[in-house]
């Protein structure tokens, strides 16, 4: 295992989550690498990301070599597929060595899954929902309970 | 304008995120009407949700009403398409009145012109992409910044 030489995190993915989250860590100044199928995806960086381009199939052990994984200290995995943000999750974290992985789930009652293998999770149907409930409570809480 | 007479909520659009809301809203003992163009869209809702199904078009004024939109406390609009959303949730503060209108949206550069339309946005991009930064942070202090 390469040992960690700096802050580096690789994004797979390259969709609006990928795109906006790469370029975010960029923006902090955070070295990171982006993989996609598809080189029109990097469309979706900003024009300020100054990390690295990597078009390719991340299921591929070869792919997530060449964008350095095995040197990341995190691995986030955006991809519209939920098994393969696990799968791509799992190779990193288990094969690769990387101490943090986050995966995106669109099935929440997937998370509980990730969780066990330590694999993080976003989910983007759980957290808008979350925080709708807490947008609409204070228009509830002024609402009489019954007024029949 | 009819008076709001209890805590009413209408949620428009059943897919995984309006039913997961819909489900968490009635669990808590909310009263809800959930609105979608597709009486199959009702699959995603729990089996203990004890509200309303509206089969129906909601940018239709006339299903808008039936929903008893015009009592709610607030409306929450979560279909797949920024548009309509928007649309809805304007029709629902505007012409009926209703006090809260949460929309989602997917286009985060959209987010600052709903606010000026008094409209609370979730955004199933940048939440994600929030809570994505904050669970790599720690791993990222972890890491020296540079070790070359």
């Amino acid at each position: 295992m390469s040992s960690r030489t700096r802050r580096l995190v690789v994004v797979v993915g390259c969709g609006r989550l990928g795109g906006l989250l790469a370029s975010r860590l960029s923006a902090r100044g955070v070295e990171v690498v982006v993989i996609d199928l598809l080189e029109d995806a990097f469309d979706t960086l900003s024009p300020a990301f100054s990390g690295f381009r990597v078009a390719g199939d991340a299921t591929e052990l070869a792919v997530l070599r060449k964008a350095r994984t095995a040197e990341a200290s995190a691995v986030i995995v955006t991809t519209r597929d939920d098994n393969t943000n696990m799968m791509v999750a799992q190779v990193a974290r288990q094969v690769l060595g990387v101490p943090q992985a986050v995966a995106r789930v669109f099935d929440p009652a997937r998370e509980a899954i990730y969780h066990g293998l330590d694999i993080a999770t976003v989910c983007p149907t759980s957290l808008p929902a979350d925080v709708a409930v807490d947008r609409v409570s204070a228009a509830l809480a002024a609402t009489p309970e019954t007024r029949t």
